[in-house]
């Protein structure tokens, strides 16, 4: 089982040298407090706690997984003992209002310890994870008394928290769901339905669970309209805000399932609980919308800890693995064989791995960036620009990420050759847990109908350029920049192309809707390769200037350059098959009749 | 769980529309047995078998795997029971030697019973499909002594087979061997050493097995050249060749691993074990290589398995689950949604799926055909044409086939959302499965190497031209058909360019060995893209003859031409990624200091 190891100097290249977090967070109101001492103390503390307790726990939590009986589901071994140490370390306030007992330090020093906390244990993150998720949910809409109640002690741990959306017959199209809420004359609710798939749904880390369910209202309009968001405890509590009385809810089963085997994926059956509504009726899921953006780059990370993670045992095995000579001749003639580092096609695929995290990591904090901003900034025109920036990049983070996640997490299994598909080397629970992540929070096609449709040509391309005109700006500005010259100018002309292929689709679809679907994977994925070839020049840059001025780490910034270098030659030109195949047109996938797909079968 | 169904009507459409291969057995010495109405017999008679018996254990071989213990290996419940019933039948003796007790049937007919089989259960067909390997082996390098003995009982299916190569210390490297042979005063081998991820290697399917060992003879030049094969039975044949004695080699263990649990992968330990050589002392990988193309073909079929499972499940439920409405207005307007079949972005997968799984079936067809001459022809330049074009195809097949065929598997997941990661729907099962394919029998890497190192490059093209030049006859008579125009310039397009990029490849290698594995793995996707386009461009000559002369079901070629159309607008086009990247040089791989490779790790 590899060892996992935060890294913290790319981390702190990306915060301090490509990103200036120092100076955003004073800027920021309230970012005052995350001094560069004591963001660099939580990412000590955080990485000791993540390497130390929980990467320890990610085999066994795949190998016992949960075990659901009548009186609840009990979680892998240790998995109860590492929350308690996280909420005594004070972990789960991090990001959260002083009001409410947080430490109110930026969401994106929250996302950092987030990051590191799923390359060590996914699945145990999912905890805290989706108690994240209701903190947000109850700062935007619940009353102070709900806050009072519920949130200080998410805040502090001491119960968790779960979203609960999805029905068996409804995950996408929540437009369809049926659970049903019956307004009681005390003012609350009797909530009725079934749920699934609600992760950390029953679990026995905590005494509580919160959970969030979306349901209809007794005379609530159809489809997604007629939506309310309500708060259904498991114990509901008592006058003292301590647990009560049990709520008529249960968890019918956990689900059997691929990965993720630590996180226990529920049935919630509600009869008649009690609940309290958030937020103003039939506006539930504008309420869900309004912390969609975190949530999803949320999933974002998940992509990014399986390419870590895949490229750490990658690079691990392929230094000590011998396995036949170099075909330029011996490089490690003392030994039986060289070790398979020195083949070109093991690099290639430990290059592919390091320029998807190291890329996608510079994407994730540029977008937290936004999100400390439009959680944050005092200044209208400022978070207004912040937040169409992250509405764009949301998307393609969520999608993009995990997409390139599950085929690095497959790169990294690769490396090993058989031994990469036996449980004990790890690698093959990282593909197993990777795989979810194109699915939960919205599929990568939901995700690319969102970039392309609501986001991109509602705004009739302003959503686009919020992104372009930066990366324009950066061409501008290193235009004479001699040593990132390589890649600068393909950068420049990808620029340019991409709002001329935005064009083409969007007059298209102007003809024909369905152009808008045939197109979007393809152009969310050439969108994703773009962004990433925008940070990694601008990595090349930092790099470059260091190089220079011979500062720092030689190693560590020759390392950077030659890993931008491949990425422009070996991973941006599948920009190239994106553009042929999404200006194909839609005739070629819908001209099909049903029937003509089943003959043959 | 998805029903599995044979595809027969495709697999008629391949072997007789496309590959007229009731001509191709007409002509086969031997071949003639395989009249049409037996071939038919045969695939109906097959069809039978994997759909009641084989599929329906397919879930459970995963969920509840193989268990070991001192005295043996259990294999999943009903294995045992198919495994009877497909002996009862004659299954195994279908492609051997009427001397030995076969049925004399061609090998490629051989291959489209394994394709089913595969396809219904692939843990449960490889133990089947390593009795064949153990048979060809015995066949080609076995005294008729040791023919009469074993070979007899493995056609039969009494006894089943192994292949042990891999040790701890190597898989690809078998230069590195260890495994010892003794040689003792009757003639016979003691075998001492260790060897693991043996598939089949134990288990309670058959009364004994036939263990075909690669072991270093005392006085054995070191690397390749001092390997030897040897026959290792678990129970020693008596006098009368029954089950004798129990051989000196246990089980010592079988691996957890992430998918295939029904077939036990198992630690064989030989303990002064009795052996028998076959064939010349010290020639034992040359003995390997002469049946290495047909194993390889095997595992080709695995990823044609995967993706036609995937196929098959996802179109079940695109047609099933209703979620959402068409971009362009309603298509189920009496439903509360659309089936998901509306989605263009469904379509693509679904698409993307069957242009595989069908492409890849005309080029495993083709291939086999090939193995048919070679095995059977009696004129030594048909021979020899045919072996250059399977030497060629094989690594291509073998790679290709398995890289899409897991492509797909994820495709058929993605489909069924959230519901695919979801042990019960069968789709997570198929890709688990689908991974391994791409490691054993020689990674994707290996065959890379294989097809542009030793085959192309060291032929100086003549392996190439050996395909391409079957590409451009069929251009040349199709250059008037209108009705494949946009199929038959493109084509051309390509198989020039194929040459034109080999020569440069080929150039840039005599400067630089490491050019070629820079280069191997996109040439050989570029090389597969290449194959499949030629056989979707036929398949669509087929389909517009048969339009045109208002033969058979129009739906059924008119979804040919459709997907033909759709192959080389949206799967084609990744040969332009591939140009790019494996003319990108091999210093953007090699540059990279070992040392740089971990700095911000």
């Amino acid at each position: 089982m590899p060892e996992y190891k935060v890294p913290l100097r790319d981390i702190r290249f990306v915060r301090n040298e490509l990103l200036d977090y120092d100076a955003h967070y004073q800027r920021l109101p309230g970012g005052e407090e995350a001094s560069a001492d004591m963001v660099d103390a939580i990412l000590e503390e955080g990485a000791k706690f993540c390497e130390q307790v929980l990467a320890p726990l990610n085999r066994v939590g795949d190998q016992e997984g949960c075990t659901w009986s009548e009186s609840g589901v009990k979680t892998p071994t240790g998995f109860r003992e590492a929350y308690q140490q996280y909420v005594e370390g004070g972990w789960p306030s991090l990001a959260h209002d002083v009001e409410h007992g947080g430490q109110g330090l930026p969401e994106s020093l929250g996302m950092v310890v987030s990051e590191m906390i799923g390359q060590a244990n996914w699945a145990w993150g999912m905890y805290p994870g989706l108690s994240h998720g209701a903190m947000n949910t109850l700062h935007a809409h619940g009353t102070p008394e709900q806050q009072a109640t519920y949130l200080t002690k998410l805040v502090s741990g001491e119960w968790t928290g779960t979203m609960c959306l999805t029905e068996a017959h409804c995950g996408t199209d929540l437009g369809m769901l049926r659970t049903r809420a019956e307004p009681q004359a005390d003012g609350s609710y009797r909530i009725s339905g079934t749920k699934i798939f609600i992760s950390a749904g029953e679990h026995d880390l905590a005494d509580n669970i919160v959970h969030i369910v979306l349901a209809r209202l007794p005379d609530a309009p159809a489809g997604t309209k007629g939506i309310s968001l309500f708060i259904v405890p498991k114990f509901l509590p008592d006058a003292e805000g301590n647990n009560g009385e049990r709520n008529a809810m249960n968890c019918g089963s956990i689900e059997h399932k691929m990965g993720i085997h630590g996180n226990a994926t529920c049935v919630l059956n509600f009869d008649g609980a009690t609940g309290y509504l958030i937020g103003p009726p039939n506006k539930g899921l504008n309420c869900m919308f309004t912390f969609m953006n975190t949530a999803r780059l949320g999933t974002a990370l998940q992509g990014l800890a399986h390419a870590e993670v895949a490229f750490q045992g990658g690079i691990r095995y392929a230094r000590e693995r011998l396995q036949m000579r170099s075909l330029a001749g011996p490089k490690a003639p003392d030994k039986p064989a060289d070790p398979i580092i020195v083949h070109p096609d093991v690099r290639r695929m430990l290059l592919t791995m390091k320029a998807f995290a190291e890329g996608n990591r510079a994407l994730l904090y540029f977008a937290s960036k936004q999100v400390d901003i439009v959680q944050r900034s005092t200044d209208e025109a400022e978070r207004n620009a912040a937040d169409a920036l992250l509405a764009f990049l949301t998307p393609i983070a969520k999608a993009f990420m995990t997409e390139v996640g599950f085929e690095s997490a497959s790169h990294g299994m690769q490396i090993y050759g058989g031994h990469g598909y036996i449980s004990e080397w790890g690698m093959e629970q990282n593909l197993r847990d990777a795989r979810i992540a194109m699915m939960y929070e919205g599929t990568t096609g939901v995700q690319a109908l969102d970039l392309l449709g609501r986001k991109v040509l509602m705004t009739q391309g302003e959503s686009l350029k919020s992104f372009t005109k930066i990366v324009h700006k950066f061409c501008q500005a290193q235009a004479d920049n001699g040593s990132i010259k390589a890649f600068v100018e393909p950068l420049a002309a990808l620029n340019k192309e991409w709002g001329e292929i935005t064009l083409k689709i969007g007059m298209a679809a102007m003809k024909d809707r369905e152009e808008v679907g045939a197109a979007s994977v393809d152009y969310l994925m050439y969108s994703g390769y773009a962004c990433l070839a925008y940070f990694w020049a601008d990595m090349a840059r930092v790099a470059s200037e260091k190089l220079a001025s011979a500062e720092g780490d030689k190693a560590f910034y020759e390392a950077k350059l030659k890993t931008a270098r491949f990425y422009y030659d070996r991973i941006l030109p599948r920009t190239r098959t994106h553009v042929a195949t999404m200006l194909s047109g839609a005739d070629n996938l819908m001209s099909m009749d049903e029937r003509e797909f089943l003959i043959g079968d």
